[in-house]
């Protein structure tokens, strides 16, 4: 517990600083990710072609975001050779970064279906699935966001957690497309923009879930990559 | 240029042993990986349960190099403290490695794919488009792991070129899918099985193109994400 803060107490205020701008911006990057990803959810609720531009355009702010911190990482890491929990807290910003660029891309690829969607003349039946995972997913990106914050791994296992429920939400819906599929294969094309954008919603949670991981790894040391919810609770409990 | 290789020329004779165990370890998960791809294709053609089980547990080691190349990483970044282009050759594996890890996840996807078409009785029509692809993107990795090895930006901007052709390839394909589903609704849930592997193979080709371009910012220094292949083409170019 005693090298958890340190990256608080430097003898170079200067360097505080820099880290402690990096953390902002990653944040901020994350914010702007979250938001993506609602819009995209709204736009296909609602099949507004609008927001759904405004999200594509917005991922390049995105990218240019991930380019730009990731930069600053390098060089701190040049400058400053951190090390031990300094060096950690910089390499999972610098995935962290990562992941939220992927959300973003998924974002994107939901907003291109909702678009797609509305060219084809929209679904005459509601996509419910859309509404109730892009929630999830966008809540499981804050969760994960203010997990870094407040290096709160007890809230990073949640999120974890929340990955397997969205899972098998995922799962069920998509059955019943097919279902739906089946019975009336005149919506085929349709049906598929939504199973795209579920498929990429569930991603999304995938990602949440990455950033879950960084956030134990960068509190705890122990690298749960990998591991099932178990260990990663046993290793989030571990006083140790 | 001068820069470029002097990894190879450190006053520690220890210090480049490990990055080049490192770079050798990370090369050999990629061809680990490369393997995975090919089997995954090949399971799926010949519905080979047997083969796409063994891809399945293949991806339990690909995790495990992962999360070991990568602790390697972190500890010569604590310990040496690499600057210049040690530093980035370290950062890049450890990014390159993130993409390798993520492409034995969409083998291991496709792998799943091929049992549940297994498991629904295949498919009256022959699935080529999964051979064209798988072989197509199997090369892609291949040729940006040799770019990385090589550090021969000129084949890592071919990389990237060959993700543009399987893009185009991915979208025709899932066409002829889409008209096959709809002349006959019975196929649904077969033809979406080579729906989701195609989408995981088109994925594999997205990440050969984010390893090409480590490899670029590896040799020139210069950051080629998110950036067209004009664009990049003119950086790998560029004589400074």
């Amino acid at each position: 517990m005693k090298e958890k803060n340190s990256h608080t107490h430097h003898i170079s205020q200067q360097f505080n600083t820099e880290l402690d701008d990096i953390k902002t911006r990653m944040l901020e990057m994350g914010g702007l990710v979250e938001k993506q990803v609602a819009d995209a959810t709204n736009a296909f609720m609602s099949l507004d072609t609008g927001l759904a531009e405004e999200v594509k355009k917005g991922d390049k702010l995105v990218n240019a975001l991930e380019v730009s911190i990731d930069e600053d990482c390098t060089i701190i890491l040049a400058r400053r050779q951190p090390a031990a929990s300094d060096l950690r807290l910089v390499l999972s910003i610098s995935k962290i970064l990562s992941d939220l660029e992927r959300m973003g891309d998924e974002a994107s690829k939901v907003a291109e279906s909702a678009i797609k969607l509305t060219e084809l003349g929209g679904l005459p039946r509601s996509v419910l699935e859309i509404r109730h995972i892009g929630d999830h997913v966008a809540g499981m990106v804050r969760g994960s966001l203010d997990a870094f914050a407040r290096f709160d791994i007890d809230l990073a296992l949640e999120v974890a957690e929340e990955d397997k429920a969205v899972d098998l939400e995922y799962g069920t819906a998509m059955r019943s497309l097919v279902t739906y599929m089946i019975e009336d294969p005149r919506t085929i094309s349709s049906v598929l923009q939504v199973m795209w954008a579920l498929r990429s919603l569930e991603r999304v949670g995938d990602h949440a879930r990455n950033i879950a991981e960084h956030v134990i790894y960068l509190v705890k040391g122990a690298n749960v990559r990998h591991v099932n919810i178990e260990e990663m609770a046993a290793t989030v409990q571990d006083q140790s």
